[in-house]
């Protein structure tokens, strides 16, 4: 069953777009067909709530084309599941995954407690009401942080490797966690040798992510287990966003004819 | 103590600006000043997420701005907060407050329960989710929806004020509230005469947002209690702002410098 | 990629046997192999504690006896998920997967609020339980019962559909579930025309938990993402097994060797 | 709008009410008029059950006769927040707050997490209690306790305020706090030169409650948001408490009437 | 082994001392001896928050007063539990027990889930806060309300009891309910009729806190399992109470001597 | 009254049996008379979920032949409480209690939070699962781990109770436990002298549970409050159990006749 999905990067920069890609197709399935894309304006990184805020819209727009365009699943590649759910609500064919949600519906099923390991301090509340919400608030144990921000972990790999594996030894030794999850899209790599050093599973949000999207489109086309269209991801009528001009307004013409 | 406060309709539509103005004259503080704008662009009402994502960018510059002229406290002006913590997370000397935060921190104090009155059953999930983040999940006496969009409220009140007053009873008499929510800034002008015939406090979305605004900034001013900058409201350094040129992308040149 | 799965039924009839291998047949992806067995002994339903306690330590066997045996995967096939835990406990390199689990795990991504419809009310306790344990506890809207045995459910389908349709509609109408849950793994075939009946997506506990089975096989093949073998799945020591004669006394010689 | 408040310092002491009355002077709005009075009768301070209850039947006088002359708001200048709900129930026109409810309100809108700073361990279950039953259980980032009562602190406040800083710190950079709270009002004064000296605002428990009574007021005269009187702050019956002669029995004879 | 119980109706009138006495009597064990004391003055119900507040420093010092007089127990005869914390906290060799402290702890061995039937909505909050904080809000079928004052239901007993039972019925057969609570100490006596026409275990509160409280003072006296001295009942210092003149000043000289 | 109490070790050996006796006997009640039996097969400790899995179906034969035999109460030995549901479901006369329901039930009303001292960190998960479903998650005072297996406890038990000491005291005076729990039967003759080093109450898990056992029976037998046979605690019907031959087949012929 082919699956085409679009991963989107969602910075303004296309410098790892690349090196996703390989990454990707190293994990996917055959049949699987994948486009990676960043963003053609906006912030380098998405460590501030005003940062975040500024690639919303772009990501929405990205996917909504996406679905035009006959894909089948598109991956919104930022731990922190950036506009998830707004993207599911305009969507009705194709299916939407995010890293923080896939990784923590995975982590369920191989243990009783997971950890994340998250770049810098202030990433810690923003990644919590998300464990909050997708309810595992009782399954976290502790969060750990490795005070590196998104850049610095790209360009020093070996010394956020070294942090990351005291990290992720300090989580299952002292505080029992039973799976890692490295809460960044830009820690992928890390997670094969780490997961040999502490002996417990370790999450790369990208492949797991990668690997939700697959289930999901599977879901879909088999059963027609899509996002439900009732109440939270109702989608707005079109008939509203032409009359608006929203498409116009926002410099996406097209994309909802 | 002077208090310059702006008020952001965050909808692309300036119609209700001048009767909120004087609706906000008639319950602020003397020494309070207040300017009350709408968007350039955008939907004419948030009841869905697609909509809400597109003005939380210009609800952002229009607090930045607000800032940048003196101005000493902003209001989002819709009951989903839209883009509160951002707006925290970006000011310094101002402060931001939003309705349904402002709502259920007065009736904290008021009594033990409330009951929000919205306007669809699709904004239930959203606006609980906030419920439960603001702490108040065991004060929730549950949710009532009239049923109606935002647009349908503001052109048939005689309709919308009768279905908001049964269900304003029935939350009192059944699910036994102590205080009414009215849980859409559109709803306005209703709670005096609700008030009466429920006979519990009924809480106006703009005059609560307005009172507490007014709370914060003399705060803020005589104490310096103003958003902590530790963590989740620490600023992104205006460094990369600049380098990243995100005023030229976004069109807002001038509020970072 | 091959998968390799054991469809354990955890009653002592094999009368379902050959349709549930038809419908696994009809949903699986194209190199599962599924083998479907029930039990030599035992209840025939597990509506109480008592008969679901019986059926534990054959299902764990029938489980390590599949790994032993070269399977990728065995699914427990009862809502109860029934020696879930320590299922995943006594296995390596075999993954297990459940109904309820599996169910829940999709639902999640599929919309914010789901019903489950169960057999009788007496289920409810117990199936609730499980949904606190997995963290939905805040996603679930609210349980339906059939008031229907196992055994009756199976008799009269006809009858069952009726009342599940009702039910299903109620969840979505007045609870406002998002997506319905069909609680019980002997519900199968229901779910595609009341899928269409209610208009959001209906879970067959079967189907979903063959997809989610697969998932974890290709989880585990291709990253080694398999059961934490740290604390709550660690396995028993084999020599004490063997030094304890357990094999011999349960009647299982052979499996630990 | 004139604002007439009855500071009730909950201890058979005076020794503090000028001090209380000079800080509170500096912090009030021009048109607020405060009286701070202590009790005739009880002990020195509340750090055991047994002191609190003592002293809750005379609060709860003081507040009702505060009434009867015609003040409008009521402060119980105790961190446990004694006797808060009593007296909300048997007052109409005037308005009642307390420490530690007005501090948790004010910091929930400053920063997404707070510390307490309190004196003893023992007062720890006591103070969470109240932070449960606000609802801000999930925005503790941790307690500290100082370990010393309340009259060493007011002893030493040189010690005590080198314990506090330190303590501070810890929360601060340790638990992530965002914003302090000095969990007794015996720690007034401490406020200033704390913040500027840990970087977030640090909540005075006196001067907070003040300002949120100030509201309170505004609240209740403006738009007659007081107290809800259904169900649980509903009022005793006048002619039950006249014929039970509660009055003479208790030494409170006209408050009533 | 004796046991010496002082059972405390904390109103002011003995007109149901005699009957709780032989009430109390018939249900003992056999070594068991009980005396029934009310107060001198106060309320004759404790509907409202102002009433309780009012005996709570008369009940203390009645507990205390047992404990001077030899008394292994004391019973505080209301279902709010009033003074319950405090009165642990001053006493060493006695213990206290309370009837929805003690129904609920029988409750939770009894069955899965249990509804308590108060008099008053008015009543709810209260008692569920205490529902809340002794662990048993996921336990909680529902409240049922009689929508009876106290004293009504003393009145016209048959009545009530028609009253009741429909509610338990309804609790059982809608909630799920499988153990009633009967949330009031004046209901006595219902229980045992009530218990045959619902099929389910109903609590009467006076007969079970006689049971809990013997069971106290049973691991009182041969474990020394009493009431924890750490932090939350830890004792206040007799040397302040007497240097404070608390004794004098309440009316209570010697009882801490 | 007399109370026939049937104390189930649930291991395959019998080496303590008599041990326990003697233990059990110098804390029960004059007129209670008790059996202990440990099982004819399976594991020596049941640190494994396996292990615990393989004695399920024992225990609850043992308990039903109990009822049958006349007992009035059965205790299962094991701080894991296995089995206690089912246990009673299939029994009607005959109460049954467990060991961590009843200390935790009996710790409740002792102080307002506790410590549970297990042996390895393993068991962690496991009992927090019954911690949360008891109701007790917020009085949890953290747990400990002696890091022992059950086996080793007993051997070396000076070590082990010099490690137990310290973390009981560290329980105390970090954590603020106000009781402290011994989460394993096989630490019984511990508590006393523990208590005296710790000064607060240590509970032992076999006579605390023998205490309980004793109330839950003399509460059937004086009010009938027993297990609720509504819903959770329904029995299965006798009819099914005969004609599926489930006696024949599990070797307990006769029990259900």
């Amino acid at each position: 069953m082919e699956k085409r999905i679009l991963f989107i990067n969602p910075i303004a920069s296309s410098s790892y777009d690349d090196e996703i890609r390989e990454y990707l197709k190293a994990g996917k399935c055959q049949d699987t067909i994948i486009k990676v894309v960043s963003l053609e304006r906006g912030p380098l990184h998405l460590d501030y709530h005003y940062y975040e805020t500024l690639v919303l819209t772009d990501i929405l727009h990205l996917v909504k084309q996406a679905e035009e365009e006959g894909y089948d699943g598109a991956i919104i590649g930022c731990f922190l599941d950036s506009a998830l759910e707004a993207a599911r609500e305009i969507t009705h064919r194709l299916v939407v995954a995010a890293p923080a949600e896939s990784c923590m519906l995975i982590a369920a099923s191989l243990g009783h407690s997971f950890s994340i390991i998250v770049t810098k301090d202030k990433a810690l509340t923003r990644i919590r009401d998300n464990v909050v919400k997708y309810g595992f608030k009782d399954r976290l144990a502790l969060f750990k942080s490795v005070a590196l921000g998104v850049r610095d972990l790209q360009e020093d790999r070996t010394e956020a490797a070294t942090r990351i594996k005291e990290l992720a030894k300090e989580a299952v030794e002292r505080d029992l966690a039973e799976v890692i999850i490295l809460g960044c899209t830009i820690q992928f790599g890390f997670y094969k040798e780490l997961q040999q050093d502490v002996g417990v599973p370790v999450l790369d949000a990208i492949l797991a992510t990668l690997k939700y999207a697959e289930l999901m489109i599977e879901l879909k086309k088999r059963f027609n287990w899509g996002q439900s269209k009732a109440y939270s991801y109702e989608s707005p009528p079109r008939d509203e966003i032409i009359d608006w001009k929203l498409e116009e307004q926002y410099g996406v013409k097209g994309i909802w004819s």
